[in-house]
C-alpha cells in the first residue's frame, strides 16, 4: 500500500520554517565586469579614482585666468596675453581657471583677442565632478544593470564580487531519457532539471545538473550525498511523492532530517524539504507545472532570502472572466491569459493540471488563490502575477473558444503586426458567453455553415449584439465509409460518432433527420471519439464502418465520402471593438492574402 | 573653425526616417534550447510528438474495462476477472479504458475485488492531453521564458531558431585606453563599447567589439568598412560630433550616405546615422550618458523594429518633486530617483550632464521631457520609465540632501534589511524644503552642532513639523595652519575658505565674530575651495596658510589645529513616517551598533 502524507504544511508555514532552518548564505564569487550584469553585488564598490581625474576643458579654445579677462567688452576688446591653446577633454593647466571658446576669439598676429570676459571655471569640468576617488558607486545588494557596467568601468572597476549560490540538480526516475532521445511510450524526456537550471541561473545561481539516477534507493542516496558535498542547495527532481517508487524521502532521511514533506499547494503538493548537514535539499515533484510552482514559490523564496535577485513578475489587478472553484486550505496557482478589452483587464484561466505544461506556455501570468478562498466569482477583481513584461498586455489580444490549426497560423501571421494572440480553450457556448460578457477581443467558434446553426448557437445568446464574423477556415465534412453507404443499408453499418454539439454530430443528426432515419437505431451512435483523426483511424482499421470526418482525411485514407455540409471556423468580434488598433490588425491579418495562402497549405 | 550642425532633427522624425531607411532584417540563428531563454523565436515551434504519447495511468492500480465494473457496490463487490496491474505513468494496455486505484481494491486469492464501478477513462491521462503532435507550441516573435524551456524540451525541441542581429561596435579616440589600464590625466577608459555590448546583448543582439581606433580619418574609414562587411549594424563610438577631431561623418560620407546628423535630444545631440551599403551605421556620442540615450532610444528602437525584444523599463505615473526647466524643441531625458512617500510616488531628478554617469547609477528611472515642453512644475504628474523592476519602488527610500561617506555606509548597512536608500543631492535648504513638501523619506543635512544653526537652517522653515533627528556622523572642525594661530597675528595669514552656508564657513564666521575680527580684513577670505581636502592640500602645499577642515585631516597632515566646533550630519525624518516599515528600518539601522562600528573606521 502506498504511504500517505501525515499532514500537509500550509505554504506560509513551509516558507517560514525554511527561512528559520536556513539562515542567509554568505557566498560570493568574483566575476569579470562584463559578466556582472544581472548579478547582485556582494560588497560595496568604491571609485578607484576621481572622474574627471583633473580639471578639463569642455570646449576647444584657450585656457585663461578669468581675472585677466575682466572688462573685455564689444567696445573694448582685450588681447589674451597669457593663455594656452586647449581642446575639449584636455587638462586645464594649473594656473588657469577658465576656458574661452575658440569661436569667441579672433587672431591678430598670433595673439587671440576677446570681446567678453570669462567667468571663473567657465567651460571647465571639475576634477571629481562625476565621482571622487573612494566615493561609493554601488552599495552591496544592488542588481547590476547594463548601464551600470559602463560607469563601473569608467571608475576603474574590472572585477565584481557578486552573491552566488551553488545549486546541484539531480534528476531521478527510471522512466527518464535525456533531451535529444525520442521517448518510447511510457518514457519521459528529462526536462525539469533543464527548466530549473534556466530559471535559477536567471536569479544568479550557479547550477550544476547531474546525470539521471534510476529509481534505486541506494543510487539516489549516493547521488544526493555527492551533490550535497558539492553545492549549497540540492534539488532532487521527481521521487518526492509518497508512492512506492518515491525514494527521495528515504534518501534525505538517511543523510539528514526532514523539515517538511507535503504542502497544501496545487500544483506542487508532493514537495519535500530536508536538511542534510545544514544544507537544504528540495524534493521537487515530477509533474512539470508542479515543479515550476516549487521552483518559483519555494526555491525562489529561499534564494531571495539568501540575497539573490528574485525574477518575480509584476502584479496586475484584473477581473476574472470565469468563475473558479478552489479547495479551502490549499494555495492554488492557476495559469491565466490577461488582456485589456475596451479598457478593462480580464484574466481567463487555462487548465490547471500539473502535467499540462502548455497551459503555462499559453499563459502570460498566473493567479494565486490563497488557502482561505473556496473560489472566485466571474467578474471579481483579482491580483495576477505576470510572466511577461506588463507593457506586453497592451499588445495582447485574447481569443476565447476553440483552438484550431488555422487559429495557430493566425497567431503566427499576427505576430508580424506586433500583436500577440492568446487562445483560451472553451466550448462554442463558452465562447459565445465570453462575447456577451465582453471578456475577450474575439471568440473562436466552429459551427456548421447553416443558418439554423448560427441562429441556435450564436444569435440566441447574443440578442442585440452587433457582430463581425471573420472566417478563418472552412472544412467540408461528410461520412466516410469502407463500402457504399445509403439509407437502406444504414443498419448494417457500425458507426463511430463525435461528441454532442460538435459540427460533425450536428450535421450527421440533420442528415439522419432529412433521410428519416432514427438515430437510436444506428449501431455505435453512442460511441464517441475525441478527434476526427480517431474517426478516420477507426474506419480505416475496420474497428467501425462509418463516421463523420473532413473530406481531406477521407481522400488521404482512400475511403468513400458522402458529403454532409461545411464546418465554418470563424472569429466573432463585437463591432464596437473593430476600431481598436489590435482588433483591427487581427481582422486585417485574418483577411490578408498571406494568411489565406498559409491556410491552403494546412487544408485537409 | 569647427563645423556647425546645419539643423537638428527632432527625435520622432529621426526614428521615422531610420525605420523608413532600414526595413526589418530577416536574420536568424539556431541555438541549443538552453541558450534560447530571453531570445525571440524566428519561426513557430510545433510539437514533435503528442504528450502524453499514449493513454497512461495517473495512479497505481489496475487497468480495467469500465463496462466490466458496472454494478459493483458496497453490498455487491465484484472480482476483476480481466485486468492488468499498472503503475502511475505506465501505458494503458489497448483494450482497457479505466484505472482502479490500488487502495480501492483488495486481494482475494490472487484476484482483486472492487466495491465501486469505474467510470470510462477514470484515472487515465489521454494521449495528447497536454499537446498533440504538430500542434503549435510557440508562435514566431515570442520571447522565450525560462519555463518555456521545459515545455519545449518535453515536446521534443532541442534547437531553436531565434532572431539575431550582428552588431559591430568600433571605439574611436586617441585619448582612449582599454579597461584595466589606469588612465593618465586626459585619458579616458574605453567603456562605452562595453556598455553597448552589455545593453544590446540583453536584447538578443550578437555583439562584436573591435579594437580602439585612434583619431585618424583613414584608420576610422578602414575600420568602418571592415565592421560594415562583418555586421548588420555598426556603432562608431565617439567622434560623431561636429568638432575638428570628429571623423565619423567623413568616414560614413566616404562609404555611404548620411541619413541624419545631430538630433534635438539631450543628452545625445551629436548622433549620426548613416547608410553604408544598406546597413545602418550609428555614430554614438562619447559622453557616456549621451551614449546611453542613443543606445536606448535609437539603437534600441531599431532593434525592436527588427523584431528583437526591447528591454524597456516599465512606466510609472509619479509627481515631480522639483521644478525643472527644459529647452523647447529638445526631447530631454533626465535620470530620477522614484520613491513612494506616504502613498504618493515622487521623482527627484539627478544632475543631467552627459558626463555625469553616476546620476544614472544612482537613479532608478528616467523622465522623458518631450520637445513640446519648456519645463515641468514641482508637484506636476509625470510619467517615468523605470530602470529597476517596479516592485522595487516599494522598498526604495529616498533621501534628499547632502551626500557623505557616512550616508554611503548607511546605504550599505540598510541593504541587509531589504531596503534601498537613494540619495539625491541638494543643499541644506533644498533638503529642508523637501521635508516640508513631503517628497522624501528623509533629509540629509550637515550643519554646525549649535542651537543657532538648528534654528536658522531647519526650524525656521519647518514650523509645526514633528521631526526625528538621527545623527549619522559628527566631525570636529577647526582651523589648520602651518604655524601657531592667534587673533593678533591673523592678518599675516593667507586664508582659504569654504563656500557660504557650509558648516566650516558658519563656524569660522562665528569664531571671527567672537574674536572681534572683521572678516573683510582676512587675506584670502573670498578664496573658496570645494572640499575640505582642498583646504588641507592648499595649506599643506603652502599655497595658503590657514583654513577650516576636520580634525582628522589636520592630524594626518601634521598641521596645527585650532578647534572651532562640531559639524553634525543627520537625517531629518517626519515623525508621522516613523511607522512606515522602511523608514523604521532606516532609523534602526542608523542607530545600530553595526553601523556605528563601521562609521568609526571612516572617521578622520
Amino acid at each position: 500500500m502506498p504511504r500517505r502524507y501525515l499532514n500537509l504544511t500550509p505554504l506560509s508555514e513551509a516558507l517560514a520554517s525554511m527561512r528559520r532552518t536556513f539562515p542567509p548564505l554568505d557566498r560570493a564569487e568574483t566575476v569579470p565586469l562584463r559578466l556582472a550584469v544581472g548579478r547582485v553585488t556582494a560588497e560595496p564598490l568604491y571609485a578607484e579614482y576621481s572622474v574627471p581625474k583633473v580639471d578639463i576643458a569642455t570646449f576647444d579654445g584657450y585656457a585663461v585666468r578669468s581675472e585677466d579677462t575682466l572688462g573685455a567688452q564689444d567696445q573694448r576688446p582685450l588681447p589674451l596675453a597669457d593663455c594656452a591653446r586647449i581642446n575639449t577633454g584636455e587638462v586645464l593647466p594649473p594656473s588657469f581657471d577658465a576656458v574661452v571658446m575658440i569661436e569667441d576669439t579672433w587672431d591678430d598676429g598670433g595673439t587671440p583677442w576677446i570681446r567678453k570676459s570669462a567667468a571663473p571655471w567657465q567651460h571647465v569640468r571639475h576634477s571629481g565632478e562625476d565621482i571622487r576617488a573612494g566615493e561609493l558607486i554601488l552599495p552591496k545588494g544592488h542588481q547590476v544593470r547594463p548601464f551600470d557596467i559602463g560607469a563601473l568601468a569608467t571608475y576603474g572597476i574590472t572585477m565584481v564580487k557578486v552573491r552566488s549560490v551553488r545549486v546541484g540538480i539531480v534528476p531521478t526516475g527510471s522512466d527518464l531519457v535525456p533531451l535529444g532521445v525520442a521517448p518510447a511510450p511510457g518514457q519521459t524526456i528529462e526536462t525539469n532539471t533543464l527548466m530549473a537550471e534556466a530559471y535559477l541561473t536567471r536569479m544568479g545561481a550557479t547550477c550544476r545538473r547531474y546525470g539521471i539516477v534510476p529509481d534505486d534507493p541506494d543510487l539516489i542516496r549516493d547521488a544526493l550525498e555527492e551533490a550535497v558535498a558539492e553545492n549549497d542547495l540540492v534539488i532532487l527532481s521527481a521521487g518526492s511523492s509518497a508512492g512506492t517508487r518515491d525514494f527521495s524521502r528515504d534518501a534525505v532521511g538517511a543523510l539528514g532530517e526532514i523539515v517538511f514533506h507535503g504542502i497544501a499547494v496545487r500544483p506542487g503538493k508532493p514537495v519535500l524539504l530536508g536538511n542534510v548537514g545544514g544544507k537544504p535539499v528540495l524534493g521537487m515533484p515530477g509533474y512539470p507545472v508542479a515543479a515550476q510552482t516549487v521552483l518559483r514559490e519555494i526555491v525562489g523564496d529561499l534564494l531571495a532570502w539568501w540575497g539573490l535577485a528574485a525574477p518575480r513578475g509584476e502584479e496586475l489587478d484584473v477581473r476574472l472572466s470565469r468563475k473558479m472553484t478552489s479547495d479551502l486550505g490549499f494555495d492554488e496557482f492557476v495559469p491565466v491569459s490577461v488582456g485589456r478589452v475596451d479598457g478593462t483587464c480580464w484574466a481567463t484561466p487555462h487548465p490547471r493540471g500539473g502535467g499540462i505544461q502548455m497551459a503555462v506556455v499559453r499563459a502570460n501570468g498566473y493567479l494565486h488563490i490563497s488557502a482561505g478562498r473556496e473560489g472566485i466569482e466571474a467578474g471579481e477583481e483579482v491580483r495576477v502575477r505576470l510572466t511577461v513584461p506588463p507593457a506586453m498586455i497592451a499588445s495582447t489580444l485574447v481569443c476565447i473558444g476553440q483552438r484550431s490549426p488555422a487559429l495557430a497560423e493566425l497567431q503566427n501571421c499576427l505576430s508580424d503586426t506586433g500583436y500577440l494572440l492568446h487562445c483560451c480553450n472553451a466550448s462554442t457556448m463558452g465562447a459565445v458567453l465570453a462575447i456577451r460578457a465582453k471578456t475577450c477581443h474575439a471568440a473562436s467558434v466552429c459551427i456548421p455553415e447553416t443558418e439554423a446553426a448560427w441562429n441556435d448557437l450564436v444569435l440566441r445568446y447574443l440578442p442585440g449584439v452587433d457582430l463581425l464574423r471573420v472566417q478563418v477556415a472552412r472544412t467540408e465534412l461528410g461520412i466516410i465509409s469502407a463500402g457504399d453507404l445509403d439509407t437502406d443499408n444504414l443498419a448494417s453499418f457500425r458507426f463511430v460518432n463525435r461528441p454532442k454539439g460538435s459540427p460533425a454530430r450536428i450535421l450527421l443528426d440533420a442528415w439522419l433527420d432529412r433521410e428519416g432515419v432514427d438515430a437510436g437505431r444506428l449501431a455505435g451512435y453512442e460511441n464517441e471519439v475525441r478527434t476526427p483523426g480517431a474517426v478516420a483511424a477507426a474506419v480505416g482499421s475496420g474497428f467501425a464502418d462509418a463516421g463523420v470526418c473532413p473530406a481531406g482525411m477521407a481522400r488521404e485514407a482512400g475511403l468513400r465520402f458522402t458529403p454532409l455540409g461545411y464546418e465554418s471556423c470563424e472569429l466573432l468580434i463585437r463591432k464596437e471593438l473593430a476600431g481598436d488598433d489590435g482588433v483591427a490588425s487581427l481582422i486585417r491579418t485574418a483577411q490578408s492574402p498571406e494568411f489565406r495562402e498559409r491556410l491552403r497549405s494546412l487544408e485537409w
